[in-house]
């Protein structure tokens, strides 16, 4: 029987799981799909991401691909994937997809967003899905912060210790700070990006929005290169991976930054 | 000691509670806050809730008094509270207020908001905070359906048989259906509402949403008088008491009936 690729995207509550990657003995979010996969296929699958998530971190739009001998239609991959997926995943769209689709190397740009509660007192019906700051952020002084992001540049300053990239260069499309009511959304485009940076920015721009450093500053962090220059990591709660953008060609349907929930 | 009358508002989850009203042996929200508040003021506190909530059922702007001995500013009675009350529930404000105010009789208006979560696959990072309906809803079809609800009307028909109000009639000041891409918000506005109210109208709107019967229907219903005549009450996940409107004398801090969260 030949291969066939297949596509899918996922969205899961990351709360709970020791985030993506497959390890043994825990419960990760790559575990649990390709278990239900397997259930699926009658056989052993193995997934492939457009970009491990951390320990916390969720997904509205996560994009995966796997190979498999079993013929299924597109509603039951679906369908029977959610069925065998437990209560904080579940697959939004499946579909068969070119062989030369790959989930990490044919993605041309990535969403994230980052949603801070903003308010003196903690969250409760959104506690783990949301970061609280008790400080009064000021969103224009981030946004001003943020502006400096925004273009091709050595984000070393922002980068975890632990991140394999080969290249600290990324290119970050757009950068934008919001409020809502009590919550500030921070919503990034990149082509890519690096281990923690979405935190390690968040965490520089609350910094700043807290009036504990100058707008400035977040420039001469990012010119330093030096990640101990750049401040705090920002808790994993408050980060949505909401989408991954792909050539039309592969049709991967394209969902809204905003992943429908906020 | 002469007895201080103090008012609160409290957000809280309500999914791992067996709604607002104290019973013994069971987890309820008034339980956890009583005890929370008595460990500020060393000694028993027995609050008054502007509206009980059913178990499933959530708060952002949920109003209570209760009268007490114990002199302690603003402040720390707010936190004292948050810092004995569990992860799921919170004070946001706290303050005397004059004798005459009744968190239930006083208040003039109540604003409750059903969130609905409106695409083929079953929640994950929303779960136990937004209803699931897998069902296409026309938003449209739902407002003109809801547009009849709004008036003075004997509401015998989404009235719970357990309801203990003496009169059946309640003035709805406006019944708003909007959909913000896959989500509906149907956002009820009224001078008080009858046990299972909300539950009852929703569950009738998503009938007309889903196209299982005319717009006409929910008129038929409120017309007939007749529970039986009403079909489904919807899930408590998605309900939210937002907001609790009173005199302006009081002072109590009026919310949004967005609550923050939406």
């Amino acid at each position: 029987m030949p291969l066939m690729r297949l596509a899918a995207i996922i969205e899961y509550d990351g709360s709970r799981f020791s985030g993506w990657q497959l390890q043994v003995g825990t419960r990760t979010v790559q575990g649990v799909v390709e278990e239900a996969l397997a259930q699926v296929a009658n056989a052993s699958v193995r997934v492939t991401t457009a970009g491990r998530t951390d320990t916390g971190v969720h997904a509205c739009g996560q994009v995966i691909h796997f190979d498999t001998e079993t013929e299924r239609n597109a509603y039951q991959w679906l369908r029977g994937a959610n069925s065998n997926l437990p209560d904080d995943a579940v697959v939004l769209w499946a579909d068969r997809v070119d062989d030369e689709f790959h989930a990490r190397f044919s993605a041309t740009g990535r969403y994230y967003r980052y949603v801070i509660l903003n308010r003196k007192v903690r969250p409760t019906i959104l506690q783990h899905r949301v970061t609280w700051d008790h400080r009064s952020l000021d969103e224009v002084c981030m946004q001003r912060a943020a502006d400096a992001l925004v273009g091709t540049h050595d984000f070393s300053a922002f980068r975890s210790v632990q991140c394999q990239a080969k290249s600290p260069i990324r290119e970050m499309r757009s950068l934008q700070v919001e409020r809502r009511g009590e919550y500030i959304h921070v919503t990034a485009y990149a082509n890519a990006f690096l281990h923690h940076m979405i935190r390690n920015i968040a965490g520089a721009l609350m910094t700043i929005g807290a009036g504990e450093q100058p707008v400035g500053w977040v420039k001469e962090v990012l010119q330093s290169r030096d990640r101990t220059k750049g401040g705090v990591t920002a808790a994993p709660d408050g980060l949505y991976l909401t989408a991954i953008e792909y050539p039309e060609v592969f049709k991967i349907p394209r969902l809204s930054p905003d992943c429908g929930l906020w």
